[in-house]
């Protein structure tokens, strides 16, 4: 039998509130850095999505929990007026937990019978790209709160560690593609984000790109071959950083009597050499690849190279900047503003991580 | 029947957990500013003081209750090893609440202990100190979590509003003092920080000084007269406060439908213009005594004045620099770390307000 | 007779110190902003420029000027060295200018020298890219210049105000382009700086482009439509920009007596609306398109619409971001630091600008 | 025969230009750091002081020289309108050098008429107080140049070192002095700043006082007994400042092979163990101070002690806060901003300097 929206819903719901469960009141309200949010935020800004994009276009009787929410749990929509700045979440310490999860339960119920009741499709395809918007907040979810464990001396964890990897990764093979004009961008009737499309044709020249992610013990040998005291495997900018904020290793790395260590959500774990390597900035993967003889693939070889169904295991920093397709439209109204506003000054992640919900991966990601 | 420490003891303790009662455990971890601290920071604090200060040196069976916990709550004492920075305070999710509670309820039953099995007189002295140092704390956890909800755009109130005061103030008479070697600082026998002392001589010219604090409709009249916008009346450091921060009133003051209102801890209310204003700097005050023809008395100039019993309603700034009485001698051990270091760049506030425990006010202080 | 390298070298050294010519001693040594620099300083770095990479690979007899000038005067290699940190360009208050005139000259006669001799075609060719380094740093010369005149309250002028330009200006046309595969990048024989090569194709689908560029006129009506004052035109960056900074109107704008002026190398003027805007930000170019109902070209659709010979007006933003050719290699040695490592975070200027010396522009620039 | 204050006016005036002689009009300009100010404007302001305060207000035929410098030339005087801001004083690259010599020559063939046609007595204590406010630039000009050129990487020198000073220094004698009430301020015929006076009483207890300054060799025996690494010895806000900025020495100190130098207006030499230190902050002579088991004078201690002649090597650090005496009243007028409103924040120095003109040094100073 099909998967309802209805049944969509309740289980992505379901999950949020499972990511939140391991932490305590609060580990939710504290704010660990200008970019990172809360988890209470996350949970209410969620819900505030679906009350306002939602509730107050489709359901004539809804009315607001509470009015003041849309100034508290507003990201960044011009549109809807006013609203906590971001770097200031942390101060919410009211509503609280309590409260949030009272507000969530009230706009699930208000949902449930909205789409119990036969939801118009503009209603439902504004549904899926809520649900599809909370599944990007379950991924900030955990690395928001792994930043802001990390910022406790205490190191605590989020869950116990999982299984190892295999003790070793095969050598790479290199996939070689020929050179033509392909097709990229997202096609046909699954879901996808505005600025996934629209399809539209690039030429590529020959290109060959890895079969698998670096791994750690790779990015390890890079380190000990000097990677972040040579200028010349650097971006410009890159090595200003290095220099500027004393970068040695990757964010989470830190070395103890000869090892390198990691802080991970299971706390503090020696690293794996065999498992592909994370939280790294687009200038180390830069570095890395002038390093290794390489490049960061475009994010269309990228596209082309990406196998179905993708591993994800990784997000995978590309050389392309993060710029519209051509004959890009932002969708209409207010979520006008949820892609098309941000195409500047940033490089394209592809893929997922061992962190992305499984139902949000997909090749034009 | 005398108080003993010990009733003191418990005394002192429940009154610090009474403050804290009315607050959400989120409330009580965040920090609304760098020189700010969360409630449950204060809690932890003003327990690992007597933890180190009394139990470590004078119960020989006693252990840390968790060693980690000398670095997260340590707050300036150089000579007890690294700590956590000021500004970082809020980034301690963990131990929750319920654990740095569980710590309070560790170190109280030792203190017991130690207070009822007939401790050394030295250890007396130091339960004594720890006490005024809580008192200070309790003080402490009523200013930062006032900023902490006037912080939070809804602008909770942490408790009911208490009763009107009278709705007039009398005219401040001015009580003249005559020139002489007068003398200043603690002596006796009750408890006194190490920074009232010692007792020595100074000359004072003849003065005069009022009779009762500034009130809020005093101030209003300051306001409305310009003060905030005629550099004659401030110091230089004191007008580039103002014109680089914008100031037009004292911090908790808004404008609303051409009235005064301030944030208090029950919320945002009218000033009432009988009431003595607070949350004045020191800049503040010394421009508002400018304009009113007058100037802020010296600290010794405070101290001859002083009636007792002191009012105690508002602290008041005085014209005198934080500086080391002649022949002042720190504490010995890390507890000279206590005030002495901090005699630098700091003007000297006198008296108490009406969030400082009565029990806690003296002349001297 | 054809011109000679020795010929050219002359003459694109002569127009520096002649644009230098108006300054006075003071004005060539401040530095106005960090990312600006003092006209001494390009004057004496575009002549270490040509000691470094020519005179000591290719002149064996060749002894430094200075030893310390390799400090004071390399801009960003790297592989030379430490050096002054740009910020702090401006404290080199020694060697004076007449210091940095005598070190031009000695390094001049002796490129002279060189030239004459018979130089080899690689010292050739390295002179040649000093010329254009050099020819880059004059329009920088101009820039930093202005920009240090008019952090002077005064607003001193550089130079006499120039003849008018028309009235008014002619519709816009849209010239249309047809989709298709084209060749992008520099080919042939000319001199092309590495970044401009190599030749490669591109897909470009069908699109139109405006045969002038925006007026000032135009510009002004911009923002006399709230052009400043409506997020939805801007992407999320610039918006902050435009708040943070308290953005109205074009840099060097002013408004005086409801008329628009701006300062020039001739002082204030009044704008005039028939002339092309210049001074914009990547951030408001894309704000003024979307305004306009258009967008900005991407960089390739800039280079097949740009009919030869340019017009050169101004320099032009696109919707590019600054990225590697595919199969770009950077230039061999310390040479390679040129162009390669600035590839991230930038956007590309095409075209040249009324500052530019006419030599230096090309399609592909 | 006596010095007439013209003659006094004339001497003032070359001195300063004789100051300025050995130094480039590119050393004049720049501004190496927010609290420094150039050369050239030190020439300006004290000229527009003579201008503003004198001439405007007694010579009837007095016209501004150049209407547009009480903008950049004043210095903190709010009644006079608004200002350039200290911070960009270095941007004023025009007027030239050259014109603002011209600016001083104008001012003072004004300022030689008004004094020889018999100035009204205001007009000479105006005159005087504008000499005085002068010999304190005269010592700004060369501590600000003295950073300036030490800002340059090439570390010029101003001028030559002088002769040494002897090989060693006498031990330190111990001066006692006993409690009472004494006599402070100034009183008396001479000149003296307003901050000076009123005389007024104070109540010294007994107090011992070093015969001389430390010297350099004293200092560098703090530093190798680890006095920049012992927290115990600083205040806190002197131990935050070590720690933030790295300090390991005095300023201009530097450790070259073993041997500490120093910058100095001769260049870099290596310091003279029997000469008086020097360039110390407030917190390195308090931590000095408590290394040495002593502690700082008072001012009062500083001025009951001091000898006359003075013998002003070195400017001495006090403890005490800069406060206005009893019954202090500023000047009237614009003048009354000269001194009154920085009475906050600041500790005392007393004395004077080898940098100090021996004209300007008093007791009460």
């Amino acid at each position: 039998m099909a998967v309802t929206i209805a049944d969509r819903y309740r289980a992505v719901r379901e999950a949020t509130i499972a990511l939140a469960a391991p932490l305590a009141a609060e580990d939710q309200v504290v704010q660990s850095m200008p970019d990172a949010s809360p988890t209470k935020w996350h949970l209410a800004h969620t819900t505030w999505f679906f009350e306002t994009m939602v509730l107050a276009a489709f359901d004539p009787a809804h009315r607001p929990v509470d009015e003041r929410y849309c100034f508290l749990f507003n990201s960044y929509y011009e549109g809807l007026g006013d609203r906590q700045p971001r770097p200031r979440r942390g101060l919410i310490t009211r509503p609280t937990l309590d409260e949030v999860r009272a507000y969530r339960d009230a706009v699930d119920a208000s949902m449930a019978r909205l789409l119990h009741s036969g939801a118009a499709p503009e209603a439902i395809d504004r549904t899926e790209l809520g649900l599809q918007h909370e599944q990007q907040h379950q991924e900030l979810i955990l690395t928001d709160i792994q930043h802001a464990l990390w910022s406790n001396p205490l190191r605590p964890a989020y869950r116990d560690a999982p299984a190892s990897a295999s003790p070793s990764a095969p050598p790479i093979e290199w996939i070689r593609h020929d050179e033509g004009v392909v097709e990229v961008g997202h096609a046909g009737r699954g879901f996808a984000f505005d600025n996934e499309a629209p399809r539209h044709r690039v030429f590529l020249e020959a290109f060959a790109i890895a079969d698998r992610a670096v791994t750690c013990g790779e990015f390890a040998d890079f380190i000990a071959d000097g990677g972040y005291r040579r200028p010349e495997l650097w971006l410009s900018d890159g090595w200003a950083a290095v220099r500027a904020e004393g970068w040695t290793a990757p964010f989470y790395w830190e070395q103890r009597d000869g090892s390198w260590w990691e802080f991970t959500l299971a706390g503090m774990r020696e690293i794996e050499r065999a498992a592909a390597v994370s939280h790294v900035s687009h200038f180390e993967a830069d570095a890395y690849a002038r390093w290794a003889g390489a490049r960061l693939p475009t994010e269309f070889e990228w596209e082309q190279a990406a196998e179905w169904p993708l591993p994800g295991r990784v997000w995978e920093w590309t050389s392309s900047a993060y710029l519209p397709y051509p004959r890009f439209v932002p969708l209409a109204g207010d979520l006008g503003e949820y892609n098309g506003k941000f195409m500047s000054g940033q490089m394209v992640l592809r893929g997922g991580s061992c962190l992305t919900p499984a139902s949000h991966i997909r090749r034009t990601y």
